[in-house]
């Protein structure tokens, strides 16, 4: 690999993706993209006694369904990369034990499966390995309990919420396939003063758009270079600001610029307020629309850039802002 | 670089250690090590109003002194990778937000300081960059409160439990040193039944044992070819059941055998039971105490290996045990 700029990380011996998959609960099965998921799973508890487990059990199923798809065990991944919403990233590690694999942790918020998928590619074209998997997940439940309130309250949302994803997405990287890494940037913390943990599409966006910007500046790319542009969970709110802000700069973002949280629930009939949120939701997405879509050959290059919003619940009662990131990683099918 | 077996790489271009800094509270600089610290700060709270502020400003302080010894401002980082033990890592995220650099959030424990040196490490070797910064910290009022009881409870602490150092250590990764980073090994997940918060060492003891053997066995190395071997922190109980499960395997640990938690404080005098603990430990005693003897040409050969227990307050109350995880570098001075 090789810098082009502060960030932006050009691959010689690009990564491809080997295989993918993707779960979801029923309520993203009865979304805009409910057919496409390799499996929806009804019971959100996922014949657990919690949610926290039921999380960790959804990422486990994504990633058995990746590498079963590949015929590809456990032992022989070459490493697991991978992250959640839950303190301490547990649904991860819970859900990787059994692999016995080198596992490396990362915590990128929402942002999870971008992360780990560039640093999967780092390793893979550095000369590291042969399969190295990354891996993301969420789940309502878990995720309201620990950032907002216990459901049982039945606390009101406001309109600039979002819903939490309950699913996960896993993909294989390796040397064969159709869809090459090619490029990524990692991003920089973006901290605009946003101190409302239901506003997370406004925290995000300028986050989004820097990274947006940077990675077209070092790549020569415009918008429309792209079949198709990218983010993970910004809703309705923040797509909207991501347009104002990348407008300011010149980059106009027209028709082929897609949002996974605003895509993955129908917002008429769903009541998700803004839209999709959580490391699950960019991470499913990739997986059931993205990539099969590039890999029947009808988008030839694709910018995925998730977002995560770095905040805790005691930095929230703390008074503090929200830091945000996000991390793009460019996808090439064909030559 | 190149795998030697799964999960262990030896770097081909091995990236060095350019600078170091490191900074610790009072109890820590009242220890054994305290005069090799680059900075003791008195007050548990920095200046701040809350212990979270205070264990950011901790990790803030490490990176401010390791890139002002280098000359090294963070626009001229190509990334920065690290992580904490707080909720959302958060501690890492406040500290690096102005640093203004690519960021890559980590979560492996208290093994965090080597996930991040690996992970910058293979970035580099790759061909990505010229200077990257690994950085991990903790905080003891922080680490009660959110793993254990508030520190107003007074709660009787059993004598398997360890005290979490409040400090942090920062490197800075280049290819202009003294210390290269020759190899690593990414470790794998053991989880051997043990549910006990308070027993931390046992929890990781066959974490480490695990590493260690996969390193030594794809080096092809014995514990005798290295001038010191150290865990990050395992305390005197973790030490002797290490000592224990690699004898079995026909690995023994002599003399040169240390544990950074056993070091940073006078387990007679101060009151820590099983000693140090806490992604500040293992960070702190590598920069104030190892990377300077091996600098000064005491030490050619040094095998570092961070230990993390992947809990959380939530998968402990839920009965659930305890996964744990051990990342080995080694560290090489001289040709």
């Amino acid at each position: 690999m090789q810098k082009i700029s502060q960030g932006t990380i050009r691959f010689n011996r690009p990564p491809v993706i080997a295989s993918h998959g993707c779960i979801v609960s029923q309520k993203e099965g009865d979304g805009p993209l409910g057919e496409l998921f390799d499996r929806i799973e009804p019971d959100e508890y996922f014949g657990q006694d919690n949610w926290e487990k039921a999380e960790s059990r959804f990422q486990a199923e994504a990633i058995n369904i990746c590498l079963k798809k590949a015929g590809v065990k456990g032992e022989d991944l070459d490493a697991a990369v991978g992250g959640d919403l839950l303190n301490q990233c547990t649904a991860t590690s819970f859900a990787v034990k059994d692999l016995k694999a080198p596992f490396l942790g990362v915590y990128g918020a929402c942002s999870t499966i971008a992360e780990s998928i560039i640093t999967a590619a780092a390793l893979l074209d550095g000369g590291y390995g042969d399969n190295i998997l990354a891996s993301a997940g969420s789940h309502f439940c878990s995720a309201e309990k620990q950032f907002r309130t216990p459901l049982e309250y039945g606390s009101q949302r406001p309109p600039s919420a979002q819903w939490t994803v309950t699913g996960a997405g896993a993909v294989l990287l390796s040397f064969l396939g159709k869809v090459k890494i090619s490029a990524a940037t990692i991003g920089t913390i973006v901290d605009k003063g946003i101190t409302d943990a239901n506003h997370m599409g406004g925290a995000m966006a300028p986050a989004y758009a820097n990274t947006l910007a940077a990675h077209l500046r070092a790549m020569g790319a415009m918008p429309t270079d792209y079949d198709a542009i990218f983010s993970g969970d910004l809703g309705v709110i923040g797509m909207d600001l991501t347009r104002e802000l990348l407008a300011r700069d010149g980059i106009i973002l027209s028709d082929n610029y897609h949002d996974c949280g605003e895509m993955i629930f129908d917002r008429e009939k769903q009541d998700v307020h803004a839209g999709g949120s959580g490391c699950g939701c960019a991470a499913s997405v990739l997986c059931a629309y993205i990539l099969p879509k590039m890999e029947r050959g009808e988008w030839k290059r694709v910018l995925f850039c998730a977002t995560g919003a770095l905040l805790s619940p005691t930095t929230v009662l703390q008074g503090e802002s929200i830091p945000c990131i996000a991390h793009a990683v460019e996808l090439t099918a064909g030559n």
